[in-house]
C-alpha cells in the first residue's frame, strides 16, 4: 500500500512486547492470544476502530479550524478522496491488528445531490470495503447512519417536526442497514445526536418521542425482515450537540424501550464519555444495562473531568475501565458487542503516528483493565463480599416477600412479631477500595 | 394561641395588597380568589407548607450546628416539644393562609424505642392535627415516612441488603399511610433518600431495584386495600445524600414503573432543585411527566446554580416557574397534586418572620408565574407556533407512518418517489424567548 | 444598500414602541433617549454588535456544518466576500441603531499568505469601515486580534512553546492595535483563547505565564507609545477551547496583573457565559472587578444552564442582568466600556431576521435590567441595608483595626476586656430576594 | 492504654508487608524507611492524621444523624470525653505510625461559656498532647482555629459584618497560634470556611476582603512577634458551606496575597477535593502554587466525581496523586508541609477498624504515587520532553524578549525581517499519557 506506507512511519503491525517495553509503538499489556477467563484477550475485548474520528475529522474545534492536513481531505474529486481515506483506514486497522472497525455512512462516502446518489457513493466504497475484508482480518463491529451533520437534520431526524426529514432519515437508515448486513456487521447502531431539543419553547416532547418510538420500531422490524443477525443498539448521550437528547442515559433508554415494547429487541451501546456527561460513572451505566438485560456494546473513550463537553479521549485509567469490564464480565461479557474507540487524538497531535499511539495506549489500558477485572472475579473476594451482604434475602421467608407473596400488612406485622430492630453493618467502602487497588 | 403569638410578630393572616405594596408581609401577586383559567388561584396552585424544613430543621449544615434556637427544640419532654411544634406549625399555616401542609412521620412526632412506640407517638400528634384541621382550613397535601435519617436506614430502606430493614420500613410506611388516610391526605409520597448506593463495590444494583419494585408494588396494593383515594407519588432525585439514587429523574422513574407494571398506579412529585441537580430544567421534568402520563405534584423549591447540592431555596424566578406551570397547565393542571414548598430559609435567616417572608415571596413568585403561564395559553401564540411546526404530521400519509401502518421500506421508498429533499425551517428560538419575556 | 436591503426584510431602523408592542422587530424597553440615572439609556448601556458571531459564523457546531448559507461565505474572491460582509454588517448596525461594534482582525478580512498580506487585507477593510463610519453613527467599542483560529496558534499565541509564534502574535497584535486606534476604538481587548493548556504533561505553566506577562506588558507599553486613549482589556474565561485557560476568572486575572505590575494599566472584559462556566454568577464577577478597581467592559451573552460549554446566547433574564448592572453602576458605570453582544443566534435560527430579533430581545433585556438597577439604587433600600449591616465598622476603634493600627494581641485582648460575645443577626436573604423581585 | 485497646482490634502498629500482602491492616507500598529521591518515604510524605474527621465527626450528613456511636461522644462531662478522645487519637496515630497530626482548637477541647474558658479547656488538652508527644513520635503538622461551626460565625469570622465577630475570631486565633507554637507545630493554617457569602444581596465584597486582608496581615505579624518558625498557610476552597468563598483557588489566593503584600509570608494548603470542586485538577493547583512560589502543604483527600460537594474521601487513585507529587517534587518537595488526610471514612463505615483501613489505603496510594513520581523524574523522559518543547526560548534573542529588552514594535518587525511563519509541532498528548501509565 504505497500511499499509506508513506502516511504512517510504521510498516509492520504493532506487536506485544510486554510491560518492560519502552517502544511507544508496541503493546505492553495487550497480548491478543493470552487466555483470560477462558477466551483470548482478542475475543474478550473485540476492539474496533472508529472510522470517523480517526479518518474523517480534520482536527477542528469551535474556535479553530483544521490542524491535521490529511492528504485525503484536500482535493476536488470526492470519490477519489474517499478511496484514499479507505486505503489509509485499512492500513490503520492492519497496523493496529484490529479485529473490527465501525463506520457512519457519510464518513466513508461523500453526500451526493440526492439520497440515491449518496447511496450509490456508499455502495462504491462498501464494495472496496468488502474486497479488502476478503483478505484482511478486520470485520465490521457496527455500521450506522449519520443523521446529524447535514443541515437538513438540524432539528432532528426521526424526531424532526417535518415528516419529510423523518422519511429521508428512514431512507438513509434502510440503506445503511443494508450495507451493514452486506458487510456482515455484528451490530447496527442508532445514536440520536439531534434527537432532542435546543429549547422546549418550540418543541412537542410527547410528539417527538412518539416519532422516535415509531422509527426504532420500524428499524427492528426491518432487521427481522432482511434477516440481519446483529443486534440493534441505541447509544445513550445526555446532550451535545443538543441541549437535551432523548436517549439521556441507560435508565432513560430502558424506559423508552419499555414504552414501545422494544426492551427485548434493542440493547445499548454505552460510552464512558457519555456516562460522565450524564452524571454517572461508566460502571454504573454498564451495571445498569446488565441488570436491565440490555447490555450490548461499549465505546471506551473517556471525557476530561474538567471539560463540560464530549472530548472523546482515549482511555487512560485502567482502574475505572476495570470496574466497567468487571460488571460486563459478571453479566456474561460481550455477545455481539465489543470495545470501540470512538476516540479522537487531540487537535494538537498532528503527527500521523499519534493516531497509532493513541490507539496503542487505549488498547493497553483496556487489556490491563481486563486482567484486573478477571483477577477480581477469579480471586472472588469482591463478588463474595457482595453476595454475603445480601445473603439474608436468601431466607425462604424473605424470598417470599420478594416473590410478591406477602402484602405490606403481612410484612409490617413482622416488626412486632419478631421484634425486628435492625442493627446496621459496616459498608466497608474503604476496605473495598483498597482491595480494588490490590488488583492494579 | 399565646405561645406562638409570641413566636411570629404577625397576628393576622398575610393579605393580598397588590403589586405596589411595600409591606414585606403582604402578597403582591397571590390573590387567592382571583380567577385564572377558570379556577381561583388557590385552586390552581394548591400551596402546601412543608413541616420539616419550616419546623424541624435547626439551621445546621455540614460545617456548623444549630442557628435558629427554636424553643420547641430545647427541652427533655419530646412529646411536649412535638406538641409545641404543632402549635407553631398550625399558626404558620394560618398566617400564610395555606390550604395544605405536608409531613414526614418522624418530623411531627419523636422516634420511640420501638416501632410500636414511634407509631403511638405519631398517633398522638395525628390526633392533634385532626382536631386542629376540624376548625382550620388547612388540609394534608401529602404524608410520607422518613426512611433516611435514622442510622438503621444508612444503607437504604426498601433497598437495604438486610431484609430486616425492608421489613421495618414496610412497618413504618404502612402506619404513615394509615395516618395519611386518616387525615384525608390528597397523596402519599415516597422519596428514596437512601434508595441508591454510596459505592457500586458493595452493591447489587439489580437486587436492590428488584426490592424497590416489590416495595412500591406492596404500597400500591395497600392503598387499594384500605381505600386510600389519594395518589401514590415517587419523588425523583439524582443523588444526595447517596452518590446515586435509583429514582434519578422523571424518565428513570418512568422506566422503573414500566418495569414493574406500575405506570398507571404511581405518579411523580417533581422538585425544581432535584431537576437541576439531575442536569435538567424544571420544565423539562414537568413536560416529560406530562408526556408520559405520570405528572402528579410539585415541590417548587429551587437550587442555587453555583452549588452542587440540594439548597432547597424558595423560588425567586417567575419566568422559570412560569415555563414549568405552562407545561403543567397544558397537561390539565393539578388533580391531586399541588405546589409544596420543600424549602428552607437560609441558615442565617434566624428571625421568626424570615419564615413567613420566605413563603410570601415564594407564593408570590408562583402566583406571578401562574399569571404568565395563563397569558401564554390564552394569548395562544406560543402553543400555536408549536402546533404549526408539527402540522405536517397531520397529513394522512404521515399519520399512517406514526400509526405503524408503514414499514421502513415503505417509507424509504418515498424519498425517491416523491423526490423528498427536506429544506430546514428556522427554529426561531430567539423570537420565542423574546415572546416569553413579553409575558413577564 | 441594494444587496443587504435584500438580506433583511427590515429597511428602517428598529424603533421603540413600548411594552405593549407585539411587533417582534420593535424595542419594548430600550428607549435610547430615556434618561436613567442622569444619562440616556444609550449612554449608559453603550451597546455593541460583535462582527464575528453575527457575520462570520456559518452556523456549524462540532457535530454538523453550516446552516446559515450566508451569501458572503460562498465565492472564490475572498476580498469581495469580505466587502459584501461589511456591507451587511453596517446594515445590521444601522437597523439596530447600535452605537458600537467590535471586531477581530481575521473576521473582517481574510488571512493572507503572509502576515504582511493579512495586514494589507485588514487595512483595505479598515478603510471601508472608516469611510462608512464617517457617515454612520456607529463607532468601534473594541478591536482585537484573533490568535486562536489558525493552526499556528493551536498551542497558544503568547504562551506558545515556540517563540516564533509569540513573535508572530506580536506582529498581528501590533497591527490590530494600529487599526483599532485608527478607527478610534474605545478599547483594545485580549482574549486568550488558547493561552492555557490541554494537558499539564507537556506544559511548563510557570514559563507560559511569564511569557503572557511579558506580552501584555509590551501591549501596554505600545498603547502608551502610540497614544491610544482606549483601555486595554483582558477577557477572563476558564476553559474552552483549552482544558484550562490562564485568564480563568476576574480574581485570577487580578493576581496575574498584580504579578506583573499591570493592575493600573489593564482592566477586564467580563462575559456572563464565561462567569457561569467558571462557577460564578455574572454579578459576582462584576462586583469583584469593581472591588479590585479593574472593571472595564461587558459581554452580555449568557450560557445555557444545562450545557457545559460556551453557548453565547442572547441574554433573556432581566433580573440576573439587573444584578450585574447594579454592581456596575454602584462602581460608577461604564467609562470606556459598553455592553457587547458576543452572542450567536442558535444554529437553527436560519432566517436573516432572526439576527435582528436576537439583538432586539437582548437589548430589551439589558434596558429593562438597567431600569431595575436604577430603581434599586434610587429606591435605596438595598444599598442602605448593606450599609447598615456593616455600620459597626464605622466606629473609630474598629476603623483603627482596619487601618492596621492594632495588632492581633491588641484585638484579642478586647474579647475579655469588653466581654465580647457576638450575637448573630439575620442575614435576611429571603427578604432581599423578594425585594429584588419588587423591582422586576 | 486499656480503653482504646478495646476500641481498635489492632494492638501493634501497622507494618509494611509488601505488595503481595493480603492483610488489610498492613502497608503494601508505604515502606517508611525506603529511600526515594534521597530521603526516606516518611520524610518525603510527612503524613498527618486529621483529628476532626477521624475523632470528632459522628457520621452524620444533611439527611441523617450519627452512625458511629463513638463512646467519647456520649456523656455529660465534656472534658472527660475530650480526654477520652485524645487517648483514642494518640492510639490511632501510634497504630498508623504517623509522624504528624493536625487539629482545630474546638475539635480537641469543648467550647466554654466564654472565650477565656474555651482557651482554658484547650490548654488542658494541649497539656495532655504535650505530655504524650514527649514519649510518642507524632508531631503537629499544623494547628488551626475553627471559625465556622459556632453560630456566631454564621456570617463569617474575619469577614463578618459585625466587628465584634472579627475581634472574637482574633482572640481565638491568637490562642490557637500560641498553642500551636507551644506544641512545636510545623505550620499554622487558615481555612476560611465562612469567609465568603451566601448572597451578594447582603454583602459588601470589597469591605469583606479588606477585612480578610487585615486579619491575615495581623496573623503574619503575630507569627513574627512570637517567633513561630512554622509557615502560615491559607487553604483554598471555592464554596461550601458558603455559596462563594474568597479563597476560591490557588490563583485567587495568590492575587489576594499580592494585594496585601503577603505573597512572601503566606503559602497555600492545597486539597484535592477543593481543587476539583473549583474546576481544576489537583496537579494544576500544585503546579500553579509551585510556579507562584506559594506551595506549602497538601490535604490529600479526594472528592467523588459525581458529587457536587466536599466528600473528603481517602485517596484511591495512584496516578492522579503521582501527577500532583511530581509537580511538588519538581518544586523541591515539602519544606514545612506534609500530606494530611483531611479525610472521612464513609458514614456507613461504622467499624472502628474502618478508620485504620481508610488511612492504610490512603497512605499506600500516596506511597505508590511517590514511587511513580520519582520514576518520572529519575527516568527523565517527561521533564526532558517539556524542556525540549520550550527550548527555542533559550536562544539569546528570545531571552531578550522575555527579559523585557524588546518592545512590541521590535518584536513585530521580526516577522517580516526573518520571514517567520510558524509551523506547529505535535503536542503528543497521547504519547505522554501512555508514558505516565508506564510508571504505574
Amino acid at each position: 500500500m504505497t500511499e499509506t506506507a508513506r502516511f504512517f512511519t510504521q510498516a509492520e503491525p504493532i506487536r506485544f512486547e510486554g510491560q518492560d517495553s519502552r517502544n511507544p509503538l508496541a503493546f505492553r499489556w495487550y497480548d491478543k492470544n493470552r487466555i483470560v477467563l477462558g477466551k483470548t484477550m482478542e475475543e474478550q475485548l473485540r476492539f474496533a476502530i472508529a472510522y470517523w474520528h480517526s479518518l474523517a475529522w480534520p482536527g477542528g474545534d469551535p474556535f479553530g479550524g483544521e490542524t491535521f492536513l490529511r492528504p485525503w481531505m484536500h482535493g476536488s474529486d470526492e470519490m477519489a478522496l474517499a478511496k484514499h481515506k479507505a486505503e489509509v483506514g485499512f492500513e490503520l486497522f492492519r497496523l493496529l491488528d484490529a479485529p473490527f472497525f465501525c463506520f457512519h455512512d457519510r464518513d466513508v462516502a461523500p453526500e451526493g445531490a440526492t439520497l440515491a446518489e449518496s447511496n450509490r457513493n456508499l455502495d462504491v466504497i462498501a464494495d472496496i470495503f468488502a474486497e479488502k475484508m476478503a483478505t484482511e482480518k478486520v470485520k465490521v463491529l457496527w455500521g450506522t447512519a449519520n443523521l446529524f451533520s447535514n443541515r437538513r437534520f438540524m432539528a432532528g431526524a426521526a424526531t424532526n417536526p417535518d415528516p419529510d426529514v423523518f422519511i429521508y432519515a428512514a431512507g438513509q437508515v434502510k440503506h445503511a442497514m443494508d450495507v451493514t448486513k452486506r458487510l456482515d456487521g455484528a451490530n447496527y447502531v442508532l445514536w440520536g445526536g439531534r434527537e432532542g431539543y435546543e429549547t422546549l419553547l418550540n418543541t412537542d416532547l410527547g410528539q417527538e418521542t412518539e416519532q422516535l418510538g415509531r422509527f426504532v420500531s420500524m428499524v427492528v422490524d426491518y432487521k427481522h425482515k432482511i434477516g440481519f443477525k446483529g443486534a440493534i443498539l441505541v447509544e445513550p448521550k445526555p446532550q451535545e450537540p443538543t441541549k437535551h437528547q432523548y436517549d439521556y442515559d441507560v435508565a432513560t433508554v430502558y424506559g423508552f424501550l419499555k414504552r414501545f415494547g422494544l426492551e427485548n429487541e434493542v440493547q445499548v451501546n454505552i460510552e464512558d464519555n457519555h456516562a460522565t456527561l450524564a452524571g454517572h460513572t461508566y460502571e454504573h451505566e454498564i451495571a445498569t444495562a446488565v441488570a436491565l438485560g440490555i447490555m450490548g456494546s461499549l465505546d471506551v473513550n473517556r471525557g476530561d473531568r474538567q471539560s463540560g463537553w464530549d472530548t472523546d479521549q482515549f482511555p487512560n485509567d485502567p482502574t475505572g475501565m476495570a470496574l466497567g469490564l468487571y460488571h460486563l464480565l459478571q453479566g456474561g461479557g460481550f455477545k455481539t458487542g465489543g470495545c470501540n474507540f470512538d476516540a479522537k487524538i487531540r487537535r494538537q497531535s498532528i503527527e500521523p503516528d499519534d493516531l497509532l499511539i493513541g490507539h496503542v495506549g487505549g488498547m493497553d489500558v483496556c487489556a490491563r483493565a481486563l486482567l484486573m477485572a478477571a483477577d477480581m472475579i477469579e480471586d472472588g473476594v469482591l463478588p463474595q463480599f457482595v453476595a454475603d451482604r445480601y445473603s439474608g434475602w436468601q431466607a425462604p421467608e424473605n424470598q417470599a416477600i420478594l416473590k410478591g407473596e406477602r402484602s405490606l400488612e403481612d410484612v409490617a406485622k413482622l416488626v412486632d412479631e419478631k421484634g425486628i430492630n435492625p442493627s446496621p453493618r459496616s459498608g466497608r467502602q474503604e476496605y473495598l477500595e483498597n482491595l480494588v487497588n490490590r488488583y492494579l
